[in-house]
């Protein structure tokens, strides 16, 4: 069977969170740019942006937001935006009624557009031995991240993402078996849902128990019980900030 | 600086819409999934799920949903879904109140996880010298795809991918200059907007003029008119189909 280094690469995915001091070269972030670039975009419509942020302190307010303080440290951080905007400027030029570009639809070819860059990125930073993590946190306080970066209407801010040289080698996270997740043709929980479910909580409790940091006692189960029991609060006004920005304009 | 074949393969990324009669193997389809699989997760949720489609009724419907011959023809087709399905029937088990699974935000998560481990297969293709071209329009009916698939409450289909053999190679097709997508710290649309956009027009519509098929006389400015004048009238359904799926409920 055919293979190669980038499914290799693929296959070998981790999430860093720490970084050495030493900084990516503005070649290669734009190199990284350039392959987020290329990628797949809906309808060809290109919309998408990204925020290279080194301000302090839009970075301190990142990292209250998230809760992360991987969201300051060291690696280059991109934020993603859907963007109708410039498209937005496109048909002002000739008067055009834009109103399709806040419904639901051209919010999801914003999603998609930059979803497929920062993934192209991932996978292009992690081939030259670079490490990276998607910070979809920033989304505790959307408002805030649309004020901070100076946002126009029909833009949002999706996720951040940290890339940078890895200062720590953990252990590959364990996913669910593809019996659970990949059906022919119908979908269909399979009958022995419990059982394999079973299997899989094993499987990840013992991850989080053994690995070399941040050990934890959960299972996969109650990982999403905590995350069906709760939200942080601002997150719940995620279709408010939407619509502010003049998204799911159907409602 | 450093290099690698990912990233070659990544900034030489064109869609591919015919692909030759040889199947991908079961092995490769596989190999495939387990890149996607191992992609990151948002909150770690795993909230996607993937359909194999190749029943020939379900391949003519997509092709008449989607308007496109490729949808049936030879390549391997995915369908990409958002599913908080298999989250809802963890916290089910458990009685949890699992309203938030119906909310923005866990819509959001689903499309990123879906959108990412999606891009995951086609970088992974194309690294074998396989092609890959995204589905966007099985949105043109998303309720009639709910309704062929089976897709329970709490899921929704994205978009679909084909993966095979390239019959044909296509010219690198242009995409917008970073200056207009790509921006430090603020967002900021530079002075120079319509002078950047004119080259940027007279660029694509030579790359539509000369490329070896389909040519086409359009710029593209007249491209996004175009969608922003028209859509597809059952995609203009989105929100509602998402809402009778069970998400967005904070409308």
């Amino acid at each position: 069977m055919a293979n190669s280094s980038t499914i290799e690469t693929l296959l070998n995915h981790r999430s860093i969170r720490d970084f050495t001091e030493q900084q990516l070269s503005e070649q290669q972030v734009d190199q990284l740019l350039d392959a987020a670039r290329q990628s797949s975009s809906s309808m060809f419509m290109q919309q998408f942006s990204i925020i290279n942020v080194s301000d302090s302190d839009i970075k301190k307010n990142l990292v209250t937001i998230t809760g992360h303080p991987y969201a300051a440290n060291n690696g280059h951080l991109f934020i993603f935006v859907a963007d109708q905007y410039r498209n937005y400027l496109i048909g002002r030029e000739k008067g055009l009624d834009t109103k399709l570009l806040g419904e639901t639809d051209r919010l999801l070819g914003g999603v998609y557009d930059a979803t497929i860059a920062a993934q192209s990125i991932v996978t292009a930073a992690e081939s030259i031995g670079l490490g990276a993590v998607y910070l979809g946190s920033i989304l505790n306080d959307a408002a805030k991240v649309v004020d901070m970066l100076n946002l126009p209407r029909l833009t949002f801010p999706l996720f951040a993402l940290a890339v940078g040289y890895p200062a720590s080698s953990p252990e590959l996270k364990p996913r669910l078996p593809k019996s659970l997740t990949t059906f022919n043709d119908q979908y269909k929980i399979p009958d022995n849902f419990d059982g394999i479910l079973d299997d899989y909580d094993k499987t990840l409790t013992n991850y989080y128990a053994t690995r070399s940091t941040n050990n934890r006692s959960e299972t996969f189960r109650e990982q999403i019980d905590r995350h069906i029991l709760s939200s942080p609060k601002k997150r719940r006004d995620l279709y408010k900030v939407l619509r502010s920005q003049g998204f799911l304009t159907e409602a």
